[in-house]
């Protein structure tokens, strides 16, 4: 099949990210057909050029592929299902947050349309996309990926992960479960000292401009990923006897204090588990054994 | 009292972090006293000048003050036990790990005998003792930390907390618990992305080459640090419950892939208790009012 394209790119869903979506790729010179269910929200894209679709159906058919950024994927059936004129032929990267299982029922799901289908992730917010550090995270087919590839390096630098299409979406859980970890530990250290009267500005003057800087210095992390995938962790230089000892100092001082015990505990459990399974003198890499399993 | 000093400081201890610390002050061409209760590991310090106290009696008197440094608080009251001259008039500057009541307790039992007390907090590790980026926390008698803030800044930047002799701990298990969070978070995600045969070595070059600095970045959470004394957490870029959805998706991809389930589970769990008590459109900053509460 061939089509006719009056744009080089649609992008249906105009929330917050797909408006950044489309508002990038026509600051870049890039035309761009849009829909959305509420069609006032593309008032500023027309206003700068972009094409307003009266339906999906014109929307993906009025370019080589579709970008779809809707809130998540049993919205995305719903919306596709008004696709009347089909989508054979037609091609689609769906950068809706979800699960792996949901990205690759999509993809099945696509399959049985005859719709080229890819899944990704975004990794920055609105602001970001386009800039410089913007990472987008996509999954599927290679060939679909290396055919839109330039279009796409538009909003930022496209990481291709592999043919399985729920791995976008699960390297996105993966890093934002990261992101969440880090952003709570520090909450949950504020807390601590908050207990005792200190202020968070105060605590994040160490905590944040000496602590993070030096000790969660990402390329210390690096350099022991590979253990990992060996399952050798050599305790040398510090045990999880070591490490246990030290978590549960945490939690009692959680407990002191009176701030939130459920975490420090379960992290202190985790531990306790893994020198259980024998790694007592195994490094802290070793709680990898822990987090593998249910 | 007035007493005749042998050695400008005494060391107590000598596992691996009491040997870095005499270690580091000989080195630096001051002169120490040790004792450990297993005297054979002063062997390599007195081949490099210490002298080995064969009491702990005779440590604490042979210099103006005294680092201790032993496993924990428990053993250290039996050490001090040991301490027959008495404790009167010394001075001693305890840099074991514990809690803040471990701490605040000995404190007020120092007190009673009148001894000369200032807690501390090692931040390093034992090759980093005395380097660039060593840093020590006190708490206690502002005067005394005064006093022998010299010798001290040896070790490493010394850092005085306040007068309550917990914080210098609390500080300590704060900052492990911000360390072990952003480890734990590192090693889970390994573990998602794992459970689909992606190396961690693999994932480590987005999640640690370029996610933890860009998105991790120390500066973007102190910016923010002021908010939490504020308890004002306006939600224009995101909200709790824009989180919370990223939440699910976490604990529920977690699930899918047969990793860990319970710590993104508590995390969801979190989430959804601040969004209960009203901040569902506050932004993220406000699950610190659930770190706070037990
Ligand atoms: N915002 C971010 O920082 C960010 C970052 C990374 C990834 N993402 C992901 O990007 C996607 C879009 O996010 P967003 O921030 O733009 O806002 P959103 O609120 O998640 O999604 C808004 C979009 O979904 C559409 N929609 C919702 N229900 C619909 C329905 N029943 N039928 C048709 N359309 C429906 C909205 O249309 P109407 O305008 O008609 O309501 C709008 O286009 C989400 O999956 C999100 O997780 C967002
Ligand atoms: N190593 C680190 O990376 C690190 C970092 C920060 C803070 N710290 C803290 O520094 C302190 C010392 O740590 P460490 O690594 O040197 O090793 P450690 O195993 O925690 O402590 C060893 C010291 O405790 C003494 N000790 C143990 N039981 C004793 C008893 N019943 N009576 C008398 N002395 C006893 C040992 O004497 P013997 O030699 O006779 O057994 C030795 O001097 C700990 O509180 C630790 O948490 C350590």
């Amino acid at each position: 099949m061939t089509f006719q394209h009056s744009s080089a790119v649609s992008v249906v869903g105009l929330g917050p990210m797909g408006a950044a979506l489309a508002e990038t790729f026509l600051g870049k010179g890039i035309s761009v057909t849009v829909w959305n269910r509420t069609p006032g929200k593309a008032d500023t894209l027309v206003a700068k050029g972009a094409h307003l679709a009266a339906t999906v159906d014109e929307a993906m058919a009025a370019s080589p592929f579709t970008i779809a950024c809707i809130n998540d994927y049993p919205t995305m059936y719903r919306v596709l299902d008004g696709a009347q004129g089909g989508l054979r032929g037609r091609t689609l990267v769906n950068l809706n947050s979800g699960t792996p299982s949901e990205a690759r029922a999509m993809a099945d799901w696509a399959a049985e349309q005859g719709l080229d289908y890819l899944d990704g992730a975004i990794m920055v917010p609105p602001t970001l996309v386009g800039g410089p550090g913007s990472v987008f995270l996509y999954s599927g087919p290679q060939d679909l990926f290396a055919r839109h590839r330039a279009t796409l390096a538009e909003l930022g630098d496209p990481r291709f992960l592999g043919a399985d299409p729920g791995l976008a979406v699960l390297y996105n859980t993966a890093l934002l479960h990261f992101m969440y970890a880090h952003m709570n530990g520090f909450l949950h250290a504020a807390a601590m000292v908050g207990s005792a009267g200190v202020p968070a500005a105060e605590f994040a003057e160490l905590a944040l401009g000496w602590f993070a800087p030096v000790v969660l210095d990402p390329a210390g992390l690096a350099s022991q990923a590979p253990s990992l995938d060996d399952g050798a962790y050599p305790g040398e230089l510090g045990t999880m006897v070591m490490n246990l000892n030290a978590l549960e100092h945490i939690a009692r001082a959680s407990a002191e204090q009176g701030v939130n015990t459920a975490w420090p505990t379960l992290m202190q459990e985790l531990a306790e588990r893994v020198i259980a399974q024998g790694h007592g003198e195994d490094n802290y890499f070793s709680m990898f054994e822990a987090f593998k399993r249910p």
